[in-house]
């Protein structure tokens, strides 16, 4: 269970979060650990390759995570706090990964991804949403209304997007490597989806 | 760089690997890390779940890692060098998984997972290959002759694999609550490509 303080559980102050958001953070907490123990370290030839022409590297789509969290989710909760269907998103830019990978390394990019997401969870936390602020009612620049809920529950399908696409990234560097396997090994079989 | 000890280096002796085993072995390592960052205490709705039918969930998927280590890939690598192409690799059974997994809790798999490919590294290590071995030829009972090189990559690529399923099976469950974002979310569009 995640909470924020406020009712005595062991000795601690938790308020019950509602179960939605606390299934959305549980992961949100997780992915930057998750891909920092996948790929910190990893020889170059695994995270700077890319899949071809202007695809990314795991080094840009760790870029893409942070700007995500930098720029997206929690600037649209506040809108949505803030002004409901009135004021329509910020679009996001899906280039704007390239300043956050500008003269960095990989092992710089991984602790700033941890440190954003922290960073991000704890504004979220502080907010103290209640089961009832996931119904409330935003505008995005596209799709038209969308919920706070609905918008949450992206955060954390788009890291897993991410974490499906690290995975095909990686896996094409050993396409040929694999020889007559390629055959049973479905993540070269990934057309990408557009992500 | 990975290395098994032979010469000297920095008070450590180490020989050095091929590269592409040392690329193999370096993700081959990180894997159980990740997978235990993403998913130890994670609520059952991400990890018990499936994508319907008989399909996996995230627990299935590991117990399915772990039979792979302890029956497949250095078994497998000791029929090539032991029998060469005249003895086929026995096949590897995709339901051995269920034995795995009776009776564990999520977080027994994890740390199996972690303890099995931790032996079987250590047991690769151990044979001290060289980079001629990597053409050993052996016989796989559907494709005929396959490298050494190729199973061993495919021990890399497998992992990658069931990462990508991992992403995909979470990533479904948020199918409905991500409202109309499923239209971005590109692990939300894949099909599985059996894996």
């Amino acid at each position: 269970m995640i909470g924020v303080r406020t009712t005595p559980t062991a000795g601690v102050y938790y308020r019950r979060m509602p179960d939605t958001l606390s299934e959305t953070t549980a992961l949100l907490r997780r992915t930057p650990a998750a891909v920092d123990a996948l790929v910190r370290g990893l020889p170059a030839s695994w995270t700077e390759r890319n899949e071809g022409d202007s695809t990314w590297s795991v080094f840009d789509i760790v870029g893409h995570l942070i700007h995500g969290d930098r720029a997206d989710w929690m600037s649209r909760t506040r809108t949505i706090l803030e002004f409901g269907e009135s004021k329509p998103f910020e679009p996001f830019d899906r280039s704007g990964h390239q300043r956050e990978v500008a003269g960095k390394s990989m092992e710089d990019l991984l602790s700033a991804f941890a440190r954003v997401r922290a960073e991000k969870l704890a504004e979220l936390e502080a907010l103290q949403l209640r089961t009832e602020d996931l119904d409330r009612r935003g505008r995005h620049p596209v799709f038209g209304v969308v919920t706070l809920g609905q918008l949450l529950s992206t955060w954390a399908a788009h890291d897993l997007t991410h974490l499906h696409q690290i995975s095909r990234v990686m896996a094409y560097q050993y396409r040929d490597a694999v020889g007559p396997w390629i055959k049973y090994l479905g993540v070269l079989h990934c057309q990408g989806h557009g992500g």
